[in-house]
């Protein structure tokens, strides 16, 4: 047994978990109906986003959870002009702004903002993956597949 | 334009790419084949795990990138054997046991790993979420949907 090659969550942990899930339904997410008022479920498509409490998950682990923006998350659009209504989305929202929508050396264009909690997503535009009709990046495979 | 409901990819800031790329292609991943020496790419079923400098990160973010273990990522698994194999795994490619498997409250099984960066990893058997034939969760719809 071998350790799979997925990602079936990705947990955020928040200072309240109500206000941080009021922040992505203003973005106009929704949250399964397993969510209860101590977690909630987010479908991305296979990929679940989860927001917990922070004391909760460091319960769960056994030990103190690490300052938010070790990691980043990114959702990505259709077009460069989709990056910064995204960005504007965001902000509009009650999210932070880390940094502006550019030009990436890589042909793309990417911005940085957070979340209420400082949580970091990059918003990309990449013009060599293309999304599915699901949202989703459609990646080359390995080499050899 | 909202802020789509997509998690296209998880970033991990890692010291050296190269070193943390073997670490998961030991524990069985492949790389996609856009992966270049400064950054690797895994396709999770829609989602994607990369792998980038730490160095490389801020540049992009603006900003220095906070230590890992901020948030965790989870792999769930078929049953509670699994959750031991995959810990087993996990610990014999080089990343570290933070808990041993143990029942939760909830009713499901669950463990947590490090990667040799520092990132956590939940490895769980969730008997109320099935996973489909591409290992990924199911997920009860939003409510009314």
């Amino acid at each position: 047994m071998s350790f799979g090659q997925s990602l079936s969550l990705v947990t955020l942990p928040v200072a309240d978990v109500a206000r941080a899930r009021a922040f992505y339904e203003r973005l106009g997410w929704k949250a399964s109906s397993d969510s209860q008022p101590g977690v909630a479920f987010f479908d991305c498509g296979g990929t679940v986003l989860s927001l917990y409490g922070r004391d909760d998950l460091a319960r769960d682990c056994g030990r103190p959870i690490a300052a938010p923006g070790g990691v980043t998350l990114a959702s990505n659009v259709a077009d460069a002009e989709a990056v910064a209504l995204a960005v504007d989305a965001f902000a509009a929202a009650g999210g932070t702004v880390v940094s502006e929508p550019e030009m990436a050396p890589w042909g793309g264009t990417i911005a940085y903002v957070a979340d209420p909690d400082g949580h970091l997503w990059e918003i990309a535009h990449n013009p060599f993956w293309p999304l599915d009709a699901a949202g989703r990046v459609t990646l080359p495979p390995p080499a050899g597949a």
